[in-house]
Formats: C-alpha cells, structure tokens, sequence
C-alpha cells in the first residue's frame, strides 16, 4: 500500500487527497466527506482546491532542470501558477534548498499564502547559471473545490469511542506519514476482526490542521464520546517508540501508552502544543483525550520534511513493532478494570485452589507474583494498569493473573 | 541461643516450634497458644501435626547416603511416611539439588500436598549409583495435632500497640530466621527494662503464613490497636540494613524506619506481596501498619534457603547493627510528637537563655541548628520527625534541641 | 560606593551604621529610623549603642602590634573597654585566629556578652612573645543611645508591596554586605525610574537579625502588605546565583525566583533556618514570603567572615549578574498573570493575523512556540510563569508573546 500511496502528490485539498482515499478505502471500509471551499471552520475558513497538471524550471534550450513531474516535492504545495522568464536572481527568492544535505529536496508549503516556489536539491541550484534565463511554468489550479477527509467506524459494545487519526497530507513522503496511514488501516483490519469491542474505533484519515479542525467543527456532538485517542505518526522511521502524552499528562490513554512503550524500551514525553494534530484535538476548547505515537518525532531526524524519507527510509520490522504497540495500548484500555479481592483476609490458600506451586522454597514465578499483586491491591478502587506498573510486569501478565484468580473464585471485577 | 536453636528441625507444627518456644521462653515472658489442626483460620485450615523420627536414603549395605540426622534440610518438611526400595531413576522425582552450589543443601517444604523428598547436595546426588536399589526410609507422623505459637506482651501507657513479628518455622537456617528470633527477644528485654513505655509491645513468635494467619484469626478485635508493627527476619547476614515499606507506604512506622535506616546507611523498598508475614499483616482486609525490617531480603543472596545459611553465615556485628536500628526506630515512634514554637515572633533571643553561643561570627554547631530547625517548623502540626527530615539531622538530635528549648520556655508539646 | 563604604567601622549600632546611612542616602530617597536601647522589640531589647575610638595591642617598646586603626576585624565587635597590661598567655583566651588561614583576620562579634577580644593573624599571634607583658588599650564606648535603620518606599499602583532587604552591621567585610547594599542601592534607582510599578518597593537597609525584628516590631501593621520579598547579600563575590526558597517553599516569588536563577544557570535551595535576616521575616509568627538572593552563600566560601573578604573579592560582572537576576525576578512578578485563550477550539490561524511564518515545512521559531504555549494553556487559571516554566522557555519571550496574542486578539488578559 505504502508503493502504492507513495508516488501521489497529496497536499491538503485536491486529487491527491482522493486517490489516498480510494486507495484506503480498498482495504477498509471508509466513509468519504467533502466540505466546501469557504466554509467556516471554527478560526479557519476551508481553503481554495489545489491541483497539479506541471510544474517545472528550464534552460535556454528547453531543459528542465527542476522538473515537478521527477518528484512532487519540487513544488512549494499551493504554488499559484506562474509562466515567466526570469534570470536566477529573479528566480533566487522563490528557491529552497538544504545546503547541509546537498542532493536532498525539501518540502515546503504555502498553504494560506498566495505565492509560489520550488524545493530543488543544493547540486541543483549550483548547476544553475546567473546569466541565462530560465523558463519558469507552474501550471496549477487554485479555486473553489472542497476539502476531503475519510472515516472509518468499527461499533463497540459502549457509546464510547477511541480515535485514531493518521494526517493524509503529505505528498511523496514515506515516514511521514505514510507508516502512520497504513498501520492506521492495518490495526483497523485487525480491530474488525474481533468478535468483541469493548470501545466503537472511529480512525480519521485527514489533512493536517485544516483537516482535524473540519472534521472538530462537524462533530461538536460526538467529541464526548471520545475516551481515548491516538495520532499515528512516523511509525515506519528509525528510533524506538516514542508517546507523547496528552495536554493534560495523565489521562487514561496517557497511562495504557506509557505503560506499553516504556516495557518496549520506548519513552514518553510530556506534551508540546506542536506537532501533529494532537494539537487540534487537546486545544483548550476541545481538551480531548488523544495522544500521539511515533518513532523519533518530527523534526529528529535529518531526514524529515526532505526527499530522503522516501520508502527505503521505512523498515518493515519497525512499522510491525509499532502495530503491535497500538495494539497492545488498545488492548489495555479494553481490558483495564478494577477488581476486588475476595478473600482480603490474608492471603488466601492459592495452592488449596491449584495457582500455587506444591513444593515451597523457591522463587515464585511471574505467574504467582501477578497474583499476589493483583490480591495485594485490588480493593475495587485501583486498576489493574496501576498494579502492573507497581508489581513492574506487563499488564497482559496481570490481565491473566485476574482471569485466573477469577476462576478460583478470590477475584471478581467491578461493575463500573 | 542461636546455637541451641541451631539444630532443632522446626517446621509450621510440631515438637520443633514447641522446642523452639521453650527456649526463647527462657528470655522473655512467653505466652504460648495452641490452635487444634483441622481449625478454620480466614481461608486457611491448621494442617495436621508434623513430626519427625528419622529419614535416610541408605544404599545397598546398608550405609546411609542422605541422613536426616546429620542435617535435618535433609527431609523436605511434611515428608509423608515411606518406606520403600527404589532405583536412582524412580527417586529423582522426589530429589532436590543446587546444581549451581555442589556442596549446598536446599531448603524445600511440601506443607499442603501430601508427598514426600530429600533434600541433598548435588555431590551426594551425583556419588549415587544408578543400577543399584536404595532403601528408603522416611519416618515421619502426620496426624491431629497443633499449630503453636507464643507472643510477649509488655503494656504501655496508652491502649495502643507496636507489633514484631518473627517466624519460627525454618529448621537449621541461620539468618532465616534466627536472627530475626534473637533480635526479637533482645529487643524485648531492652523494653522490658524501660521505666515508661508510650505503647504497649506485642512480640510474635509464630510459623510464617499459617502462624500470623492463625493470630489474625484469633485477634480481630485487637488489631485496630496495633498503630505500628515490624517483621525481624534477615538481620544477621551481609549487607546494609533494608527496610520494606507497608503496602500503604506512608504509615508513621514507614517515616520512623525510613528515618533510621536511611541515615544508617541503608535503604527503603517499597513494598511488595511476596516475602514474609508482613504479606498477611498488610492484606487488604487487614491493612495494618506493619514494615519489614531486614538486611539483604530473601531470594538475594545465594545462600537464602540452603545450609549455607548456617551459625557462620551470622554475624554478631550484623545482628548488633539490627538491633540498633530496631531500638532507634522505637524510639522515634516513643518519642515523636508535634511541638508549638512559643516565641514565633522572629527568632527568640537564645543566647538570653544560655543555648546560644555567646561569640558570633562562625559557624553554627548542629546543636544550635537543631535547635533552629524546631523553631522554624513548631507550628503545632509538623512532627519532630518531620523537621528532622527537613534538617537531615538524625532525630536524637532534634529530640534533645526539643528538650532545651521546653527548658528554655520557648517550645511546647502539643498535647495529642 | 563600595570604596566609601568599605573602611567605615559599622556594628548593629553606632556611628558606623549612621554613616553608611548617610552615604545610601545620597544615591536613594532614604527614611532614617531610630529606636532607643532598651526598648523591647519581640523576644528581643535593643542593645546599648557601641563606639569605638582607638583600640590596639602594644608591646614592651610602645609599638602597636595588633592595632583597630589598620583594620577594623581587629576589635571582636561590642567589646567593652579595657586598659590592661597583660602577658600573651592571659591575652590568649580573648584573642581569635585562623590557624589554616595565617594572613586573614576573622571576624567574631559579641553583642549580647559584655566581654571583648581582638581578631588577630596567626602571623601576629605567631611573632607575639610570651615573656614581655603587653598593654591592652579598647577605647569604646557602650550605653544608651539607638538602633538606626534605613527605608526606601517607592510607591506602586496598588497597595501590596515587595519587601528588599540588606543587612548593614559588618564592618570592613565587601561580599558579606556592602554588594547587597550596592545592589539594593542600584536596584531602588532602577525601579524608581520607571513610570508604573504594579507593587510597592520597599527597601529596608538595617543591622542583621535585632534591626530586621525591630522594623518587624514596629511595622506589624504593614506585613499583610508585603506580598513578595527578597533578601540581598553575598552577590559580588564567586559563584553562580543561589536563590534560598521561603520556609513555605512555593510562594510566587520562589517560583519567579526558581525560573529566573535556574535559567541564568544558578540553584535553588530549600530553606534552612540559619542564615540572614530571612530567618526572621519567615519566622513561624510572620511567615512572609521573603526568599534569599546570593552567589555562594555564607560559610561555603573560605573567605566568609574575614579580611580576605575585601574589595577585591567582589567582581563587577558578578555585581552586575545579581542586580539583571534582582530585576528580572521583579519582572516576572510584576508581569505575571492568567490569560484566557479567546480562540480555544483548535489552533488559531495565527498566519492570518500575521503572526505565524507563511511558509510551512520548517521548524518553529521560539517565537511562534511561545504563542503556541500561550494559547495551549492559557485557560484563566493557569499562569504564564507556569507556561514558561512548561515550556523551558525564558518568562520574557512567554510576556512577549502574550503581548502578539493579545494584540492579534486571540489572548485576553484576567482580571483579578
């Protein structure tokens, strides 16, 4: 799928969006929305339409010499069209390159102002030559058009839902975000398959910024249904798991994440309003419950925002171990629940019930020492979450230490 | 007294504890109880009775290759009777060694499944023979009887108690845990001796798990008088002192032993359900402020549970230092209490009253700074433990500045 | 100012203190205060008025050995007069070395014990002879007269006020106080020449500890008013700034303190009863909010309290650290406030408003991440110091990007 996302160039309204649409939906049932160009959308109002036909620079004999038609990203998203001579000087202020890493194109944009450019690597730029002129023709179309985000909605067994969001965006870069659509559509495939939810899964395949703040503004009714969230990004990159908790730090999803990426080896970090749409969906107004999960974060990795995060930039093994990390995080927030002892009196005879080990004296297992924890503190009050954190073993452990501590009849679980 | 407890073959019943009571009843006022086997306990039964005549493994002519009287870990406790010829082959299943320890042997109980096995060292294990029958001999009884346990009481002057706690029930193991036993008793006579006691002192000498599940049974209506409690056990082998929080872990006993063992040079654990009868003190239907106060814990050093952990394994010095500790942290929760500053107008005039150095200019003395560190934080509501803590000087210190400044008009204890 | 200030012989009374007045006088619109010996104030009385006219040691041939009019450490401070003749070895117990400093005098005081002495080089001491008697000369005068003490009041916009605070009773000591007087002095024009203060400004310049607790006895009526504090010492001579925290801990000015010492490189301490006067203003009976402003603080320098503490000691670049920590302290508390963010669903379009960069792609600017934490958490309740400190970001930036927002209308400020 990431092959065949990769060559299109999305930006946030246009073609583009469509055809990475079409392609998810193919593995997903997805819900497609259009919204107008100029409607209101809280502070923001939605954006002109933006397509590509060309786009290119070329010498006295016709030469393209940056060529939008080789790779999307040699054209600043939202350029307006331009067809004019222009010496390289002319041409200076509208060129990006990174001189630090000479054969790699930036990405830039312009989405809310009407002007244009092109991102060439710096070798191209010093081929360029200050006395000839260079033909400069950007053939795009920039008018009223509609924006376009798709959804995805697995019911559950509760109103409650959890939201999983991927930003559709970007054109011709892998990491970013192209891991974060397709572990996005595969957890969906793994999600469907259950027999049971306790949660409704809604995933949003949407533009970054405008996108999320569209789909806020046509949702205010179903914003509380929302107990948990996750923004997938940058999943496919180099560097262990990173969460990056909600604004408000310690929020049921923040403590399931935290849990699962810091037993892989992964870290958490607090909140920064800047990022992905993480920042739309814990704005002050909408405070929502949505974290974000990642490899190395934007902005880490020399790669990012250039050229080089292009397919090859992306290893199988580290979009798989991000998967397993969604699921795993899903899997706390469906199970998770208090439980209360029912024999607080003591420990109870463990081995009269066949969980504990007939010959004394040795180290207990993994296995019985989740059971002690899960006694130890399950007064109906604390989540079995934050008794695997004390007892430091994973949850999945605990979660089974709880199964059979029922089924020996000294637990039982909460109704909540 | 460790040497004549050295050798007696305890277990959680029998003539062993029965044996081992006798002798700490010579040091200290003993109560001792009794509790019929076959007794409900919570969601325990007292077990039947254990004893033991002899147990051997003797080869063909005749010679005893595994002797329970040469070494009472021998007999894997509530060995059932047999008397038997078997092959190397049909008795393994029923053989424990520490390959890792060739000249060790384990420790390893079967109290509540009735079967049987020998304990050996690895050596003993690999100078057996294959091809020849080995006579079997395990002459245990196993019927009706007792669990026994003793207590000491010393009265306080108020209704409230502290609870130490030691287990009786391991045969010839040293640190594990006749330290525990000797410190008790020491520590009792050390209390005894003293003309005022703010509480009253209750010593438990009971088998682990079975024993204490046994005295919560029997004492319900005295437990709301416990206010602080210790478990001795581990005080005389290698290592620092370690103090393991209640499963609360912010108990008044939690500050008091924190206090004393940290500027011992030793450190604080939070708690955990596995190791000793602290886990049936601490269970949620109890919940009683009981810590744990040990040197290296159960499980991390090599020779926990095996012959190993003999008389030499012991150190007098260890055992002092337990002691201490012990007595230092009884004495923060004897003398602990909230005082008021009397002159809380700016600092009062200390050298008028002769506890201020009548030269200025150099540096003040701990005394002096005590002294400050009660007047700062006196507010009535801020135990000296407390303002300890805040001045990292130990309480002794802060307990005599209290005393000077009641002297000197300045402090008052609040009464309480 | 420092030059004029260093030779004069000041003590917690006297002519010393009066004319250091005098001199602060001439930078600062100072109100002098007088209050008689004898009169009670708190736990304390105000001492008899002490004055030195000549003191010295003089051998057999008339020759001065130790001598006042050299250096003012000389006379141990408050000696009564004496004219003796004395051998070395009944001199001894009244005169005060540095053995592990043989050139330096210290400085030792006695102002509650009718006794005297002299300060004096182990070199001196060394070169004095046992054999030959020597007269001894103290010409002071000690009876009725007063206490002096200096304010400085500049008024702010409304009636809570910030509390500045320089002890002025060493006598020829540089770091320990003429810099915090300096600072004080510099600090006072610097605030009296801006057009608005949100606070009043009192500076208060008297002798340590007696004249902090009589400003405190006569100004009972005042203390309500004083809603942040600092006292100034110690700041020219080595070592980053250390800002000492309130007994309290987390007042406002320990937070405006904390951000602004930390980023500037220096430590935060928590409070310890010994010290400078604000041992007083903290004293459980007032409890004001008065931290401590220093470099290395007193005793950790091994120049402290003696004649290596001179002129030289203190460094321009350190004077002039401490008074830019002093004003930015004082900056943040007269700009901090609570914000609400007046566009609080999704980000605002910062672009439109011409504060946000119009080509994307790029990392963001400390400015823009500043108006992104701004708006992130500004919810009326929250402080921008505490986004500031969330943001690691200096309080400064945060105030600037406050000022964009609520000029671009999205930020308003709350009243309260």
């Amino acid at each position: 799928m990431m092959e065949r996302l990769y060559p299109i160039c999305r930006s946030i309204t246009g073609d583009g969006v469509r055809r990475t649409l079409d392609v998810i939906g193919e593995a997903v049932p997805l819900d497609r929305h259009s919204v107008p160009s100029g409607t209101a959308v809280h502070d923001w109002t939605i954006n002109d339409e933006w397509n590509v036909r060309d786009a290119y620079i070329a010498d006295a004999s016709g030469r393209r010499v940056v060529d939008f038609r080789k790779h999307n990203l040699h054209l600043v998203s939202y350029s307006v069209p331009v067809r004019a001579t222009m010496t390289l000087s002319e041409l200076r202020p509208h060129l990006h390159t990174l001189p630090e890493h000479p054969d790699w194109i930036p990405y830039r944009t312009t989405y809310y102002d009407r002007t244009w450019g092109f991102c060439l690597s710096q070798r191209q730029l010093d081929a360029m030559d200050d006395d000839t002129p260079y033909e400069v023709v950007i053939d795009t179309a920039l008018g009223p058009g509609e924006l376009t985000y798709g959804e995805v909605f697995l019911p559950g067994e509760t109103e409650h839902e959890v939201l999983l969001s991927a930003h559709v965006c970007h054109p011709s870069i892998a990491n970013d975000n192209l891991s974060g659509i397709v572990v996005a559509c595969e957890l969906a495939a793994v999600l469907a398959a259950r027999p049971r939810r306790r949660y409704g899964y809604r995933f949003l395949f949407a533009p970054g910024t405008i996108g999320s703040i569209t789909w806020l503004s046509r949702n205010a009714g179903r914003l509380a249904a929302v107990r948990h969230g996750l923004v997938l990004t940058g999943l496919g990159g180099p560097g262990e798991l990173v969460y990056k908790r909600t604004r408000n730090g310690d929020k049921q999803v923040d403590r399931a994440a935290s849990h699962v990426v810091r037993r892989a080896g992964g870290q958490t970090r607090p909140y920064s309003p800047y990022g992905y749409d993480e920042r739309q969906f814990n704005a002050l107004g909408f405070d929502m419950p949505v974290g974000r999960l990642s490899r190395t974060p934007h902005g880490e990795y020399p790669e990012y925002h250039t050229s080089a995060d292009d397919l090859a930039f992306v290893e199988d093994d580290q979009l798989l171990g991000g998967l397993d990390a969604a699921i795993a995080i899903i899997d706390v927030l469906e199970r998770d629940r208090n439980y209360r002892n029912l024999s607080p009196y003591g420990e109870p005879q463990l081995g009269a019930r066949g969980l504990y080990p007939s010959v004394g004296g040795k180290a207990a297992s993994d296995t019985v020492m989740a059971m002690l924890w899960t006694l130890a503190y399950s007064d109906g009050r604390t989540p079995l979450l934050e008794i695997a954190e004390l007892a430091d073993l994973d949850f999945a452990v605990l979660d089974e230490a709880a199964a059979s501590l029922m089924e020996g009849g000294v637990l039982a679980s909460v109704i909540d």
